[in-house]
């Protein structure tokens, strides 16, 4: 890589903490609720249906997946199951609101080695309080320059964040787990991009990765930036 | 007021656009869709009661309003009611998320105005997604620098709002149409605010107005405001 960076973009969700296991732990959760009406992997998909339906009204976060199970339990016991269902989907719901922060391995050191050295900024999309409340409760906020909540993660996107933040994409590099949402549209924009895979991903983020691209890097952990930087 | 105002504010909803109504409209079908379990001033009560319950793990928008809906069937019906009044609370959530934006009288002639000479900001709560819905097809994009969508409209969150504008707050003019959200915390923090009263305000937002300060304004229409710069 280059020695022009000057931005450094981490994805937030299953970057820097735990999050995916907690939603599949919930969606597990909630398919043996639906037991009675739908083996519980045609839950799982009418719910994954539900989401892709409702995302350009809802967007990311726990508040939509909350609303995308109770349209899902309307749906797969067609109107019939008994309201009780819909209480027990939104207290999955809390529960999600409300878990702890759980930081991955050599994310606080990879802070800590980077501090004052680059401007360094959080790059996720989510629900706004409820991304605000897991870095306050990460304990890494004082780290950051910088908290952007975007609705989606398209090259516009960051096109919009590089020019809120005034950089140039040259000067960008973003970490993430996510190829569609953190790789590729960085990559699009002329910036620079480092994935760090996470065992389980959201199907909707799924992405076959055999990319080579000069302003890319493959990590097996978010500490392995720093040979690079 | 001085004439150092580098940067004027100006809150969305029923400040730039109509919205009050709308949520208004939504909460009379709610009533009417309980009726059988409640009073109608009753159900609303109970609406409110969840939204307040529920504020700090919600926030503000469309999203968190609809689960208070459905919650408050759940309460008031005790866990009685039909799905399918659930089905009918998110049709009036997804109704909510497409209604169209009319702009408020006067506010495209003041921006006009304005603009080229002063940075424009919007500073709204509500759903991330929603809100840059509403804002790209109020036609008013254009206009402003920057866009914060906050999580709440405390002092404190005025003065992270200003330290991101990297602007003061004798700099800074805030134009709104709720006194606890858009008028009193920015007074707090040292900055200009200008008052714009809209015929209906969400029980949350109302506060007793009898205010004298030497950074206030209290407008009849949001062109009253090029009088004062």
């Amino acid at each position: 890589m280059n020695n022009h960076i000057t931005t450094i973009a981490f994805d937030a969700d299953d970057t820097l903490w735990v999050n995916e296991p907690y939603f599949q732990e919930a969606e597990k959760e909630f398919c043996i609720l639906l037991e009675d009406y739908l083996p519980q992997h045609s839950v799982s998909q009418e719910l994954f249906r539900t989401e892709m339906q409702n995302l350009h009204l809802y967007g990311y976060g726990v508040k939509g997946f909350i609303l995308c199970m109770i349209e899902t339990i309307s749906r797969v016991s067609n109107h019939t199951a008994p309201l009780s269902l819909v209480s027990k989907a939104i207290e999955l719901g809390h529960e999600l609101l409300q878990k702890p922060i759980i930081l991955l391995d050599g994310v606080t050191e990879t802070l800590e080695n980077l501090k004052g050295k680059y401007r360094l900024v959080v790059a996720t999309k989510g629900d706004l309080l409820d991304q605000e409340r897991k870095l306050r409760n990460s304990g890494l906020q004082d780290y950051f320059h910088h908290i952007e909540i975007m609705s989606d993660k398209k090259e516009s996107d960051y096109r919009k964040l590089l020019k809120h933040l005034d950089c140039q994409p040259k000067n960008f590099l973003m970490l993430g787990n996510s190829v569609k949402s953190d790789i590729l549209p960085v990559l699009e924009t002329g910036g620079f991009a480092a994935h760090i895979p996470y065992h389980v991903t959201w199907s909707h983020e799924q992405h076959d990765l055999n990319l080579e691209h000069e302003h890319f890097m493959e990590l097996k952990s978010i500490d392995e930036i720093l040979q690079y930087l």
